[in-house]
């Protein structure tokens, strides 16, 4: 068989394959990592190379990802493309896997919590933060006598009793086999490792001498699209590192519908279960590695997802939550020691999941509920958070309301050619003014996609200055350089020369009616669930906004195009990531995890599809900013 | 090498053997079970048999468990002796393994239990009953719509609530992840299976369909010398059948100290512990098989046993309980999935071990005070508990305190040449009238032995007519034909001519001397605790006599030679294995597991160890029946 050259830019890495490889693993012998969101099956269009040496054409069905210029410039889908011929490849950073994964190592710029809603106010409360779901305590035991020969166990008991104020423990068999030799070997002086569930602490482990220096957890938000994982500190409260990354069940389909298709059907639940639970163990021996914990002194775990992301993590059957009447397995879930599920921390460790309302209101709303503390309260309050869906809450201490809407990825960077999620080089921020465009790019660098909170800013930028009509479609009118005469037009926001990957950053007017699309079915979610409890926009006290835009979000732009409600722009806030903020409150305090059961029961979930109403305003919302712009009165483009 | 030819009789079973193969090998080989409590260590005593044909002679370590004439008559240890002849052999039938079990089948006299007590007063009292340890509940859900679609695990818990009345459930992730496959392949008509710990429904199991009419139980009672299960009927508390056997542990020792030695030394615990489990297994089994019962039905167990036997059982380090001060590692123990440990029932199958007091005050007593109801009314009652250890408690519902003194294993028929347990064969009665003897064995058939009730019996009766004197020795005066000359005289209760065997039933000097402490261990222990909390024994408004005596116990014999206190002997019970009886109530209330658990942190332990007044009493009770005659006024030669 014939063998051909392959060289890989800029590296100049050679290496030489058999005629039929794909360009993907012939990248993969050079060492080079490419992305493939969809496991090489040509689907995600994650892994455009260019070929610049050598003959090799796109694969028919690849034409799609690309631009008749880019075709012409040689761009193919790795895995879809067979070595024939010597070629020489240049790989955009863009293409690399890994490379987002690299950033966000040094910026965890997307994961930043406003500090201000979160880590002072709350896991420092000492009413909350002292009863972390998990804890260590040690303990120096008296000796036994004749006048005090209580059983080994009992003298643990007795003490933590004494020390932490509660009643009620439980101890593993395991834990108890082996406790009475280390009892003494380490003189009674040991550390307990004790999980609090309900009113019962759980002993997990005994370990000799005082450990209690060396106590992790993590919280976890997996999301559809991306999994963060933070590393915490159990005696502090304190981040200690964040890492995240795509979730690798992407390949077996971009959203929770696909991939419950999959489980369901060709494919298998145990594949899309194994594949979060190495997202997991990814994340957290990068953390361990770089913070230099040890993964058995991590005890605990709170993982916070949407139900079908919830499902998955469990492996329990997620089949029936798409189809009606959406019922899910489970909404609140059991503890389960984490190794049984294959995630590598203390081998009793603790995996709690958040509880969740519904198959579309997850234990991620109810994290944000938890983080935003909409429920402390008796002002009525609104979250919403803007992911794959958009799910929205209004209620406060006594009652909550809560609903979701299918939004696309739009916001997350999805869907899109120029999309990409908030990490180094994502354009977060834009300003068109006298056809000048100025854009900046997270991490200050030269750009390399757009990210939520950067879509939001040019649809504002772009009806402002009248580039595009109230309808999203391109007028023609001014801007003509910045236009391409494609089929489908794209407006060109930074020209290749001003990019990182030498590819232009830009939006079509296809992309532009989807994002139209997204933000018409959050606003139509929340002006239906308002109207459902009987409430004018004016009547909420605040707005929480949670969702991966970015680091920040220009509120007033997010307004303006129509997405939020029309209030006093300092009334809503921005409050990121959520879900992870809300696993980590749980994660600090026992007391929060309860909270957070109660507010999962508390919550009364309106099924939109059984909604009559949420159509028309979906249709009434798909417009900038609004069809009926008396509900945007402080808007003027 | 040579052959030899083994018949063995009173089969004329033939097996041709190697030289040197031992007896116990060859009998093995023929298909004949022989007794090996030590393993074939030559220690036990158990395997004697008799060569009545061809050369063979008794090795000189086992020599001391003959007596001459039994040594010329040609018996052996079948373990120690080895084939160097073509030889025939008897099998005595109390060597044969197995036999008692059989027997034990057919007639489950030793575990009778007096009915009065128990079975009707307590479990039938509906406030305990209709809540056993573990319940099956038949749910027919109503199918989820649009305007009712909660998971499927809060289906079964809201219809659990409505159907049980009690509000907190969990349930295993195993039993989760296939959950919503199983509702609707079963057309939302299922079983749950529910296990109640604390204020908690653990949901262990979905069935599909009404599976409420096939539910078991087991109640055991794990004894040093014996094993009983129980196989409970949960649905009517009714015991469907009982099957006892030898603790197979006695190969690593005959009494706990040998075998904690055992463990924590040359052995290792996991061959202690797997004993046990096997024998759970093996009497399981056989209930099962012959009651034709799935054993995955069978989903929950309540064991009892001293604490010993408790840290076996679960695989706890027994090693400080000997030593003193006496620790163990627990007292109360943890709630076991049953197959972690190797119990061949259902899957998710719970095991509750009764939660004990100390080292030497375990499950089994509280199984007893929990039986006998002590513990429930005001008036002062006493538990007196004799197996290998005495154990003693007194109290009422308020305060209960208890000790225990090392009794020996006389009253179970261990450490004499004719002791046996209760069970077919053994001479449980004895009468002496002018120099007739009189005696009742066990199924109306030939004698075999002696068990507990008959050694009270005839010590009784030889003191009565002046052949023994109030210190134990043998007078010499009378019934000169029955006293052997030996060493150490016997007095022949049953000649060869009268068992089954052909061998003579008897007892000597020294084994009176034996049970004489024996009796007065007890006595000095229940003397010393009603002197702790300042009692006379006619305060004690009743007193229950547990222990493995036989299927009944004459009280007043037992009074008279010094064993009970001298009280109005209407006001003494024997209840037979109440540590069985215990168990069994536990399993069919968890009202009244919960209740042992008070029970056991109520109880205060006197260490009798640490209690100087106790060695004078044990030394003044060492004579028939007391050297201090005025505790015994009613007793009267």
């Amino acid at each position: 068989m014939n063998k051909y050259r392959v060289t890989f830019l800029p590296e100049q890495k050679e290496v030489e394959v058999e005629a039929g490889t794909t360009l993907l693993q012939a990248a993969e012998k050079a060492g080079i990592q490419i992305n493939t969101l969809c496991g090489g099956e040509g689907l995600c269009g994650e892994c455009r190379v260019q070929v610049v040496g050598g003959k090799a054409r796109a694969d028919k069905n690849a034409i799609g990802f690309f631009s008749k210029d880019e075709l012409q410039k040689g761009f193919v889908l790795a895995c879809q493309t067979k070595v024939e011929d010597d070629l020489q490849v240049f790989v955009p950073a863009k293409s690399r896997a890994g490379e987002e994964h690299i950033i966000t190592e040094g910026t965890t710029i997307a994961y930043s919590e406003p500090e201000r809603v979160v880590l002072h106010r709350r896991p420092y409360d000492p009413a909350s933060f002292f009863g972390p779901l998990v804890s260590k305590v040690y303990l120096e035991l008296p000796e036994p006598t004749l006048a005090d020969n209580t059983a080994d166990i009992e003298r643990i008991t007795r003490e933590l009793r004494k020390k932490v104020g509660r009643e009620n423990y439980e101890i593993s068999l395991a834990c108890l086999q082996n406790l009475a030799e280390k009892l003494r070997r380490y003189d009674w002086k040991v550390t307990a490792t004790v999980a609090w569930h309900g009113n019962i602490g759980r002993i997990l482990s005994i370990e000799g001498g005082d450990t209690t220096d060396r106590h992790y957890g993590l919280a976890v938000d997996v999301g559809t699209t991306t999994v963060v994982v933070q590393l915490v500190d159990m005696r502090t409260g304190k981040v200690m590192g964040v890492e995240g990354s795509h979730n690798l069940q992407a390949r077996f389909g971009e959203d929770v519908i696909s991939r419950m298709v999959f489980a369901c059907g060709r494919g298998s639940l145990d594949e899309v279960h194994k594949a979060i639970i190495t997202n997991i163990n990814n994340l957290l021996g990068t953390l361990s590695q770089s913070k230099n914990v040890d993964t058995n002194d991590i005890t605990a775990i709170v993982a916070a997802g949407n139900t079908t992301m919830s499902h998955f993590l469990l492996r329990l059957m997620p089949c029936n939550i798409r189809l009606e009447p959406y019922v899910p397995t489970a909404t609140v879930y059991p503890q389960v020691i984490a190794r049984e599920l294959g995630i590598q921390i203390h081998p009793q460790g603790i995996l709690e999941v958040m509880p969740g309302v519904a198959s579309y209101v997850g234990g991620d709303i109810v994290a944000g509920i938890l983080a935003c503390g909409m429920a402390d309260k008796p002002e009525i309050k609104c979250l919403i958070d803007v992911g794959t869906n958009g799910e929205i809450v209004i209620g406060n201490n006594e009652w909550l309301v809560c609903c979701s809407a299918s939004a696309g990825p739009a916001f997350e960077g999805g869907g899109s050619r120029c999309g990409m999620r908030a990490a180094r080089g994502a354009i977060q921020k834009v300003k068109i003014h006298n056809g000048q465009v100025t854009y900046e790019a997270i991490g200050k660098t030269k750009p390399r996609g757009l990210c939520g909170s950067g879509f939001i800013d040019i649809i504002y930028e772009l009806v402002r200055n009248g580039i595009i009509g109230p309808d999203g479609k391109f007028t023609g009118s001014k801007d003509g350089k910045r236009l391409t005469d494609d089929d489908d037009p794209r407006y060109i926001l930074a020209f290749p020369e001003e990019t990182e990957s030498g590819e232009a950053v830009s939006i079509s007017e296809s992309e532009i009616a989807n994002l139209i699309k997204s933000k018409g079915a959050v606003f139509a979610a929340i002006k239906s669930l308002a109207d459902y409890v009987g409430l004018k926009f004016d009547q909420l006290d605040t707005i929480y906004v949670a969702g991966g835009f970015g680091s920040s979000l220009d509120i007033t732009k997010a307004v303006a195009i129509g997405l939020l409600p029309d209030i006093d722009t300092s009334r809503i806030q921005f409050i990121g990531n959520s879900s992870v903020m809300g696993a980590r409150m749980a994660l600090l305090s026992a007391h929060a995890f309860e909270k957070a059961i109660d507010i999962s029961k508390k919550m009364t979930n309106i099924e939109l599809s059984n909604y009559p109403p949420f159509m028309d305003e979906f249709i009434a919302a798909l417009f900038l900013p609004h069809t009926n712009s008396s509900l945007f009165p402080s808007v003027h483009y």
